[in-house]
């Protein structure tokens, strides 16, 4: 005997109406939208501060909106409902993130600073300085959700991709070609001499500050250019601007700067080879879009009896 | 009995020394570089002028640098050496293009040009106007190299790809997924309501001469970006002017135009929204690389006794 087709139902808070982003993700998910009380389950696009202090007892599953969950876990959110399982929005950032980070780089190897500056066809002079990724070796230092995204772009442009995480451990995920290659980050000063581009991804600890400053920088070429979409701290900024200023290196493209904001006046604003974005890889519109998919895909699974995506681990905390 | 282990000689032409990124190619291949007397095939660089008049009879291919070869028709090479077949460098530049494409859109999209005007944080100013590629419709118009070789780029970033060829015969080809929309080039007023971006790839024919005009460009959307790496007559330049200036669409990102070069004082150059390279997306040195890797894929095919890529055929003329 099948089970009746019922759909499941889903509530969404705390915004009353929920954003019409979000409805139509648990709608594509196979479920219906639902008030609280006859759901049973839950997406939360809101913070610890605002979440109910009780659930109904027919809520198995909240999707939380944050990436990172460390507020939550002070909160005591997941030790208040230890019936429910929870998803956090980890990973669903990245992809957008990642996109940022392919647009500086590109942007850099083919010149394009200068050819907005041109005003002028100039063809010949440009010639020389428009490079390509196809064929470069690009070490992406941080093989987290934003280093996993980048990998499956810079790919198919045929460039030959040096991931670097903690363990070595070989770097898996959707669209990762098992040819790529994985470096321990204690390995990492035997890549700058194959390193045609650096990209800058891994997470803000003592251990990542100035995790490319005046050594490594020194072993780079003058065409490599350095990104960072990760945090300011892991660039030793002075030695940047010297780089950049001597022509030691190509060009760099920040989206994240130390100091943060950077501050008018600062060299690197007015440097030609380097393009600074002001944070804003990943601006609100697109984080509700994002979050959106990330929604879509965890109903899909849910209504299917799937394993969830980002399930949060109460024993790691996150 | 196996046959003994003998490298295939190939031998490269008319520069003395030749390159040395077409050497490593043909070494890369699996054969060893060659005098013309004592080779099997030959790699030719240089213009049909140039070609030998005779060659010997150990020759049993030959590749070309020019991915056209109307030239070497009209000069009568391929009759003269009925014996021999030819491989033309079809495809071998297309990638390199279709990066300078994707470079052009992920620019516009993020907003670039805006940044590196902006020299200052102003991160909130930014924020609605830095989008992405994810979950948006780009129209390739004309799948040949280059709106093949963009599919794959494209695809990683979640853009959802509409392709417009002649017939409407579904795009195939290497990394293109079998859910690609193809329309055929006389529905294309059918795509624009569904499109975001719109990628002109497509060739200079009276046919195609303003298949961007003041009508299509009113029908997309103030957001959407126009990008031509084609040729610049397929683009309406006055109209496309007009709906910079207006907002009526985002921005176009141009790599060719109508006249071309661009003469200074043109409002292109003055236009916040326009990007201008000066036909410099497949620069000399980089086409000589690209010819390098189809040197190399050839060489290794001709060498294990398979098919060669862009085998120039005599009855079509190609």
């Amino acid at each position: 005997m099948s089970r009746p087709e019922v759909a499941v139902p889903v509530a969404i808070g705390p915004a009353t109406p929920p954003p019409a982003l979000l409805e139509k993700a648990v709608v594509e998910g196979g479920a219906t939208v639902a008030d609280l009380a006859d759901a049973r389950a839950l997406i939360w696009a809101g913070a610890p501060g605002e979440f109910p202090m009780e659930l109904p007892d027919s809520i198995e599953w909240v999707q939380l909106h944050a990436a990172g969950v460390e507020d939550w876990f002070t909160a005591g959110i997941f030790a208040r409902h230890p019936n429910v399982r929870f998803t956090s929005a980890a990973g669903a950032f990245a992809a957008n993130v990642a996109e940022h980070a392919l647009m500086l780089l590109l942007a850099g190897v083919r010149y394009l600073p200068e050819h907005l500056r041109a005003g002028s066809w100039r063809q010949r002079d440009f010639y020389p300085h428009v490079s390509t990724l196809r064929g470069k070796t690009v070490t992406i230092v941080g093989a987290g959700g934003i280093g996993r995204a980048l990998i499956p772009m810079l790919v198919p442009l045929g460039a030959h991709v040096i991931a670097v995480n903690r363990t070595g451990r070989p770097v898996t995920g959707p669209g990762i070609p098992e040819t790529i290659e994985t470096i321990a980050a204690d390995q990492l000063g035997k890549v700058w001499a194959h390193t045609d581009h650096v990209i800058v991804a891994a997470p803000a600890t003592p251990a990542t500050r100035h995790l490319i400053g005046a050594d490594e920088l020194s072993r780079l070429k003058p065409t490599s250019w350095v990104i960072n979409i990760a945090r300011g701290s892991l660039i030793d900024t002075d030695a940047l601007v010297a780089a950049l200023a001597s022509g030691a290196i190509g060009g760099a493209g920040l989206d994240v700067t130390d100091p943060e904001p950077l501050p008018d006046g600062h060299p690197l604003w007015v440097l030609p080879n380097a393009i600074v974005t002001p944070h804003d890889s990943n601006p609100p519109q697109l984080r509700l879009a994002a979050f959106a998919d990330h929604v879509s895909e965890n109903v899909t699974r849910f209504v299917q009896g799937r394993d969830l995506i980002a399930p949060i681990d109460l024993d790691r905390g996150y």
